[in-house]
């Protein structure tokens, strides 16, 4: 398919490696700075603009990959345009309904993974949920997202939101458990990847039990004493010490 | 070496099989529950007691991986046995000084890593932290680290707690935000192995990038409106509620 991309952050950087890998045409990048679009449009081997009256008006599909503020700005330039108003235009935000476009013809792919721009992320494994305001459509993007990733799914909007909250504790504060282990090893002068070993087996040990029964540690074993050690001496850090007491506690509810 | 073993447990159970592994002979495995210690005993292929008068005298190492509490009542107990006054016993934890030991030879063998009973970890990249109370042991008990082991590190008790506490936000914290995750999900009819992908990519980056520079999502761009959404969405379960609301405070400090 010929396909335009909305953007030049980490999702669309990645998803136009994985759109040019799958075959695809990748005939233009739009974003706001000249420059991103130029570094993106470069890597991918196409013209790029920051200007979207200047779309090329054939493509397939238009994937917008922006932040969620810019998305609705972007629909509201789209209606202008009448030389896409045919065009079928699809979101990529996991928190965002489908009806926050309301171009004619609209649509999600969301690539359920964490994406940093200097990370190209191949999709092949990635989740990627499918929604779209017609039939034709949905079937449009899901051909498009079976040609990416083995593992694609058809998901409502509503859903999507409760999926976009459970990864943002699976991702997001996970690595940020990570950031807090790391401030506590660094200002002792342990550099942080030792912790690695541990972090990667217990992302593993998910693939085979459900991570109620994975769970281990002082809270999980009921172990006051060590509990009350390790908030004595996080006692100069009251953010860390409250992370640590209201975690340990919610473990313990969840051992119930 | 030979190694007796006094504890049966998930620590105890992977370490009787990397010493196996490694060429050591585990003569021995003690446990309160006869059961258990009959267990591990017969999948390495020793004998077992419930008594701990009956240890046998020769080993050249006693390796003691029970829980803190019962730690300090074995302690008690080996004092009373003469056959053992000049063994050297190493207990396993993360968060216990040596001196908790009150043995004439003690030591720590602390391989950071998450146990669980049901599955053996393999040993080779554990990070294995080593202590003694005297340099001769020091070096008995990293000779034995490293033949199980290519991460041997010295490191004292009070440093080892930080250790620790860095450990249980990157594994115990990080593992029941995926719990949490779990909750969500099953309660929306999504079955929790679509976040597998996510959550290994998590892992995975932090190979490359350090945690903050890796850290992405609503917090992280400081997107108020998707924050808000989540914490109504929330709003039926205060205490996962409360846990967004401080992660994600504690990430934009993060960010400053």
């Amino acid at each position: 398919m010929d396909i335009t991309i909305i953007g030049a952050g980490g999702v669309a950087t990645s998803l136009a490696h994985a759109l040019l890998k799958a075959g695809h045409q990748v005939v233009q990048v739009y974003s706001r700075t000249g420059e991103s679009a130029r570094l993106l449009a470069d890597a991918i081997g196409c013209s790029w603009t920051t200007n979207l009256a200047e779309l090329t008006p054939n493509s397939h599909i238009y994937i917008i990959s922006v932040n969620d503020d810019a998305l609705t700005q972007i629909n509201t330039q789209l209606l202008s345009l009448p030389h896409l108003a045919d065009s079928l235009f699809v979101h990529t935000a996991g928190s965002v309904s489908i009806d926050t476009l309301t171009t004619a013809r609209r649509g999600v792919l969301y690539p359920m993974q964490t994406f940093t721009r200097s990370r190209i992320v191949p999709m092949a494994q990635v989740p990627l949920f499918v929604e779209a305001n017609s039939e034709a459509d949905t079937a449009i993007i899901e051909r498009l997202a079976h040609s990416l990733s083995a593992s694609v799914m058809r998901l409502s909007s509503a859903d999507r939101q409760w999926l976009h909250v459970a990864a943002v504790f699976c991702c997001n504060f996970a690595n940020h458990c990570s950031t807090l282990a790391a401030g506590i090893l660094e200002s002792h002068g342990i550099p942080f990847s030792v912790m690695l070993p541990l972090i990667d087996e217990t992302a593993r040990k998910l693939h085979e039990i459900h991570p109620v029964a994975a769970q281990t540690g002082p809270a999980q074993r009921g172990d006051t004493q060590v509990m009350n050690k390790h908030l004595q001496m996080l006692n100069d850090n009251p953010n860390i010490q409250n992370i640590y007491k209201m975690l340990s506690q919610s473990i313990q509810n969840s051992n119930l």
